[in-house]
């Protein structure tokens, strides 16, 4: 299945999400995250970031469509991807 | 169609951007919208975006599904849509 995570508000408060997600997706924008993954490997990606994530502060939103084949991605303006910044 | 638009780094910076992609659909997150659209509006939705964009700031993913029936969602943490902070 391909997926599409967003994760709201500022990786930089916590790189423990951003690192987690870029073990099993694919580092699109500064909070967006896609990629072919399995059933298995998002249940295990789903489980390892709600032992992180602050329900208080954190919230992510996770897309998981059947495959990428259905979904088509338009941009606009520039990519600010920047693993110098953050990591 | 189905369409899930992310705007990244700070929403606040351009309220024009924001406001814009209200007119279109549904604000689900800080910088995620959603929603189902026409061709026709997603083309205007664009149109008007490259208008208001700062290609060397601003940076928007639109990802469009025919249907919502391809996609399913799951949230982790706490949603912090806030009208009252923002507009």
């Amino acid at each position: 299945m391909y997926v599409i995570l967003v994760y709201d508000a500022g990786i930089k408060r916590d790189p423990k999400i951003l690192k987690t997600c870029r073990q099993y997706l694919n580092w699109v924008q500064n909070s967006v995250f896609e990629g072919e993954i399995t059933e298995g490997k998002l249940r295990q990606l789903t489980q390892r970031l709600r032992d992180i994530v602050n329900p208080a502060e954190d919230y992510i939103l996770i897309y998981t469509i059947p495959t990428p084949r259905y979904a088509s991605r338009m941009a606009l303006g520039t990519p600010k991807v920047s693993e110098g910044d953050i990591l």
